[in-house]
């Protein structure tokens, strides 16, 4: 009953074998309920491991949850919350954010979803001023919902800037492994070492059912984290599913293999896509995303036989993603249809 | 790496074989995220054909969330809900119902975990007066949280009462399918047929990995229910694998044989308990819970091999809920256990 | 265009004469607004006199802001507050403490109106759980909505457990000068002395057109006040107008007089209602209400002729306030008519 | 103790003399509390009279909370807000719209101030999708904060086009007496027959103490409104004394004259500024604002003798607020000292 073939989305995609064995293999009987059981103390070590024994780390359902309940722990409602235009917590989280924590977001305009220090500063003033939401947050996305990525000396300098200014930074991971794989740096390294203060590492869109965690690497701000996520509606009862997902995700480099070759699936239909005069990349592709300008009659039947989303109606943007289970194959024959749709309905082009 | 067996919460079990077995056939590629795939399509129409053409169904993740989106869904911020002192929603939701839909919660005081219309009206006051939040939902727990049960016949009244006076009836139905076990009588006939207008129907605690069913009978309530949801960050984006645990669970009558089973396992703890002269019972057996006043020094000693929970330190009252997986010999030993503890600590019980 | 004579409300009393004149005195071209003006450093300083120099205080507009703004000065959106089941918090606020802050209100059930650390215990459990909310403020009412008073002996128990168990104690003072007026003591150490840490101070009640201060013992937990003020909608533009009127309550003992008197007429009512034998008194007079019973048939004509609330429709009790400008004559008047009515439509009562 | 004269804030001024009297007037013994005295009757009436027998009117604190509880009135948390980037609710309510009403605001850049159905449109996408928050309603600010004025036909178009997409045109008009008057039009011209559905009328910045009114064009919107405002903590006890304000205000044309008074002074400032060349005007002045870019190193020599706040630090640009209490000398003296100190500090710009 799969739907057809695609690049609308790695949420499309389905579980990773390894970590449905893992879920089988915890399928044992009674545990304790709510996270004191056994599989998720053994889960949160491996967390520990790869992110740091100063961590701490919680599981919740999903990615939205994750953004929502870390934004939470670190902002009284009169704060403001600083991010991209284009960050899922600003765009596509139907104002979850503003209803849990009251905050208001303050939107920084931005051509490949990044934000930059001097973006950032048009937001840092009325500080002190009792008529304005006080900026408490910046929130970056890595990889950047556009699929470019952070390195870590910008990462590095927005930590500086948040820090020196009191304010905490945010990452939402939803895709953080695929910006390690294409940055060939370790998790560590891309997100606590260089000045994150709380992460929403994704799980889901990288081979798990659900799950997503969220990693404290300024232990302060976990404080009270235990009755924001149940007063957010996120704790778990049977935790242990999730935790044995992301233990499997964890074990043997599992999510760097499944980014690794998801980056690899884009960067193919890149450079395939690129090969066709009449497409045009718009944005870097640095993780597991490929953007791009298709004419605009040949999109339609490009989507007959391949799901993807057209990201820009005006421009005929749309976007494709790869995922762990992107196929060569699959990338090679969307590439070709491509090419012949556009000969086909585009003559003009064909003169290459 | 199970923990030791017990009768701590029907949220300790695992996954019933055959919802695992979904899950894992429905990993299959891509289909469509966020329930626009046929797996959702499907297990829809099984609530249908179940619940009433007429119903909508949304699946979430948890039981809280199930309540408290289904809560907002027919509230408004000044509006109050009456439920039992000891309902989920007033004692084990951490404040969520208050802190996402703004509303008041109205405890009516009860013994066996229900609550009656003349409990309800001490509430139906102030109606019009700008100074008082505005009773618009009564909260029943089917089954409670003592494990007794209401019959269509109470529901009818609570329902017709609500709908004379322009309230909702909203129905925490984590464990409705042992409620209709012990009743038997179907699903339908004890919910939409009794004049409830909006269900929390619970997965988890019935052999479900994660995942229960928000089931409106009253359609106008749902009608902003997508939003409701995402906003109160529960739509999961692989949907597929909710949806499929509960198409099994509603094939073959699953649910009911898992829900019996249970029912059947408290009831035989129930009366092996019941020969021990120490032990009290202290409330009616009516689905998959055993309340009993044990002696206090047997407690701890129990609860070295078995888990479960003191309810009420004063009165020495525990908590013992069985599940689909309870064994037969499980309880006989539990029982066996008390018996011998009891006589060896409690000389002057052995007097029978 | 005034209503009829009554002892409905000590807020429908008007202005006293030279809360007016200071008004008026105020109104002097142009001064910077939302505080930052002369007349409020003034006000400022008084209340600095009375309640200690290390107090900090904030105006608002009316009682219910003070209180709630005050809630949530001390609160997460996970905390519970402790109150009795008649508090103005719990009852006559439409909800929106819970709505603001989040927080659940736990309804400690009592008599008088006042409540006890044994009552305040039932609700001191879960501490540390995360699926229930956690305690953290607890609330009374000085004087109560009874019209009884917390002597600071009492205050200073409940202030005691409250600080042992890491809680805040939140005094709702809407009725504060009257309970220092009957205990003939002084603001201060019926406040901030006997551990209160953050006060609601009523003005509107006490003779003021409206406004009402946030009197913060414990400087800690005023530091975002500002901004949860604004964010409340409360900060006034032309504070000046808030600031003369607490100005002149604090000048020369005007807060202490109207109280007095008030009290005294409350006094007066109560003995001479005492006097008829077919009314019977409910509650201690030590501010300035009476509750009293009076026989159902009698009710309504007294209505005709003065304002006030029937409390307990079932009891036939009834709520009668006095104000600063209550007159003997009055009282006197109401207390003849009631037993001229008695005598009139209830023959047996005249036994006497 | 009046600070030095100004041209910060409308919200500097005193109150006008006939309102203070009309205060007086009313404090004459008791009357019913929150809103069922006559006096309260009498000014709905008024209201009645001159916006409509249609409409429903409510009176609060405060323009902030005119503004969110209008909102309110109109939204549920999932919706969204959309409203020019310098509005007051989005720049100057310090996050109150989105704690209050959980929705997302969305700014829509401006020059003037104002906002056009095209800047409107970038907005109105995603409708129905789940993921997004829902445009609900389009808030427009009359005078805006850059005192510019919407004309009825600029009016019109928006509210035509709001309705036709299901959404509801909300104004803030908090110096709607200045656009009124700077327009010769009468305020229901302006505003219901304009097709806006909810006004905040402003009476503080237009010569009350304190108060505003929420106008209801469209009725249904008002239905709950009594308990928002009181959930909103803007339930005023002594009613009476916003009413008769308000009464005053819309006596004899009160709220014209102040406003007529204002723009005439505004005009005036601009004519003389716009005589000196170092000056440059940046705003059309059409209401009590005067909007200039004056030479960076003139500005605090002027401070030192005038009240007046900077806009936008990097341009030099000042704002200039003039109210019903402005003297013609004052804005004389003002020009005059602007020239010298130009004259003094900026040779150069002498040459003319």
């Amino acid at each position: 009953m799969a739907d057809k073939k695609g690049f609308a989305s790695d949420n499309n995609a389905g579980v990773h074998m390894r970590v449905l064995e893992a879920i089988t293999a915890a399928n044992t009987g009674h545990v304790l309920s709510y996270g004191e059981d056994e599989f998720t103390v053994r889960a949160r070590k491996r967390f520990a491991d790869i992110f740091g024994e100063e961590t701490e780390v919680y599981f919740v359902y999903n990615g939205t949850a994750a953004n929502v309940l870390g934004l939470k722990a670190a902002t009284e409602s009169f704060n403001s919350v600083i991010c991209s235009e284009v960050a899922h917590i600003n765009v596509d989280e139907c104002g979850a954010p503003e209803k849990f924590t009251g905050c208001k977001l303050m939107p920084v305009p931005t051509r490949d979803g990044k934000i930059t220090v001097d973006g950032i500063k048009a937001y840092m003033h009325g500080i002190g001023n009792q008529h304005h939401t006080q900026p408490r947050v910046i929130s970056i996305t890595q990889a950047t919902e556009y699929g470019t990525v952070y390195t870590p000396e910008e990462i590095s300098e927005i930590a500086g800037y948040a820090h020196q200014n009191g304010l905490v930074l945010q990452m939402d991971g939803a895709r953080l492994a695929n910006a390690a794989a294409g940055l060939r740096i370790g998790l560590k390294e891309l997100t606590g070492d260089t000045g994150v203060d709380v992460l929403s590492f994704g799980g889901t869109k990288n081979g798990l059912m659900f799950g997503e965690a969220v990693v404290f690497f300024n232990r302060a701000l976990a404080r009270n984290f235990a009755f924001i996520r149940k007063q957010g509606m996120q704790l778990a009862s049977k935790m242990r599913f999730i935790a044995v997902q992301f233990e499997a995700l964890l074990t043997d480099e599992l999510w760097l293999n499944n980014a690794r070759h998801a980056n690899k699936m884009a960067r193919l239909l890149a450079a395939e896509l690129e090969k066709i005069p009449a497409i045009k990349l718009t944005q870097q592709v640095e993780a597991n995303a490929v953007f791009a300008v298709i004419p605009r009659e040949v999109i339609p039947r490009l989507q007959e036989m391949y799901s993807f989303y057209v990201w820009d109606e005006e421009k005929n943007e749309v976007r494709l993603m790869t995922s762990f289970d992107t196929q060569e194959e699959e990338v090679m024959n969307f590439a070709r249809l491509a090419r012949e749709v556009i000969n086909c309905l585009v003559p003009s082009s064909r003169s290459e």
